[in-house]
């Protein structure tokens, strides 16, 4: 990874860290417990990348720093109670997630059940709540588009699909790539809309950003399944093997390793072209596709 | 129960489901297995009693039917999506809701778990969906109290004092009452304030709406208490006794039954003469105090 590019993206999570650390604060209207349970799932750890990719993806618009911060924030909350139940013994039965004991080892089940179900409606909370400078109109509809992207049709929906792949017989490539949309590519491209979304931008532009989230999501879940297989464990922060363990149909059930990187750089090549809708493409989105085509965590 | 109300509450009931019917239409973009869950989970039970509350205190104001139905359709998402996280072997482990085996016996943990996630995500989609006659500025506040209603500070921290109160040496009476108040008259208080939120109303009539949503929501949580001990598991669809099973403090163990009924007037009678700032009280709300009041269901 290019260090220019590390330190860019350091940087961002440093601040995303402080902004989740204050909205993750103890409070007595919060059960100590609960809370805690939430920091510890929440905070220090993960690369940040869908608030990285919202921060920098904002920067074609005129947006406040403060308001876009928010919105990662939740994106980033969205994420977390994800991984949180994905780890559940009854789904992925993980143990270990960015190098810590999961949520459900570390306290419980019934606690990390929990933790995912509030973390959700605290990234619901946060989007809905007060910004500096969002129309209403705007505001709803960056609500709707981030329950669209994360429900039944979206995130939840992917992994119900995912799920059933390793209790069923697989999944075709094209059910695959599906599946992948679902659960990863959309979260990813609703963090690269947002900053469109609330500045009320025209369609090609919003359209722009969208296939350069979704092209991208895609590239960065088939380097996951890569990196189930070939990736360093102390590095991931996860255990490896996963995916096999679980018998679950990967991009390596119709691709080798060779092939998947071909299709890799055509996505990320998908996703860079997608923004010369744009006068200047800033150097770090070719820096983040380039981080996700090689990445190693 | 009178039978003009039950005729009243029957009549909801089935207007609710044919919207909760049409929101949970099979659909292509909706994985098959995780809607079929879905609708086993929220469809054909329960009393509705939430929409109920919503549809009968929106009458107060100028309020669209469509739109009212649509909110509390998405209550009773939310609602629904409590129950079946509920009922998770790590949590309550009941078998048996609305008189079927509840989700996750029916299907498997996994799916009740993302039945759950995908039914507080829908709740989410449709309040910040299209509506005939909300103001943007309006509908950012009815999604924004639903969230605060239902995560951490209300409903999913209710439920995380709860399951420590049967892990741990009990809840004081203050805390419980907290509990019951964040668990249970949280959801119900919002169904209540709904139309008023939608309609602008002046914090008057809101605050008395809100009023009469928590104290009638703290006298159905006591009547829930009683009902697990005393009630009829065929008429209440679900297995008694579960608290004692699980060990938790309930107000049982403060007050007996008949101090128990006294309180449960007290709360009742709260809640009716809350609404005293309006002209003239609709007898169905008297009607739904007095069913909470009586009920065995």
């Amino acid at each position: 990874m290019d260090d220019k590019f590390r330190k860019s993206l350091q940087f961002t999570a440093e601040i995303i860290e402080k902004s989740l650390e204050e909205i993750l604060l103890p409070s007595p209207e919060v059960d100590k417990i609960l809370n805690d349970a939430m920091r510890y799932s929440v905070l220090g750890g993960g690369k940040r990348l869908r608030p990285f990719l919202a921060i920098e993806c904002s920067s074609f618009f005129d947006i406040d720093n403060e308001d876009i911060i928010k919105i990662s924030s939740a994106i980033e909350l969205l994420h977390v109670y994800s991984l949180v139940h994905d780890d559940l013994p009854a789904i992925d039965n993980d143990d270990l997630r960015r190098g810590k004991p999961s949520s459900h080892k570390y306290f419980d089940e019934a606690t990390a059940i929990l933790v995912g179900d509030g973390l959700q409606t605290l990234a619901f909370e946060i989007l809905s709540g007060s910004f500096k400078s969002i129309e209403p109109k705007n505001q709803i509809e960056l609500v709707n588009l981030f329950s669209n992207m994360v429900g039944n049709k979206g995130m939840v929906g992917g992994q119900a699909i995912d799920i059933r792949s390793s209790q069923d017989k697989g999944l075709s490539l094209d059910d695959l790539l599906k599946m992948y949309k679902m659960k990863t590519a959309n979260l990813i491209s609703f963090a690269c809309q947002a900053g469109a979304i609330i500045s009320n931008a025209d369609d090609l532009r919003r359209g722009a950003l969208r296939n350069f989230g979704d092209n991208l999501g895609l590239a960065f879940q088939i380097t996951d399944d890569i990196l189930d297989v070939v990736g360093d464990s102390g590095i991931i922060g996860k255990k490896t093997g996963s995916d096999l363990k679980n018998n679950k149909t990967t991009f390596l059930d119709y691709y080798d390793i060779d092939q998947s990187r071909l299709e890799i750089n055509k996505y990320c090549d998908y996703s860079i072209s997608s923004l010369s809708v744009f006068d200047e493409i800033p150097s770090t989105l070719v820096d983040v596709v380039n981080f996700v085509k090689e990445r190693e965590f």
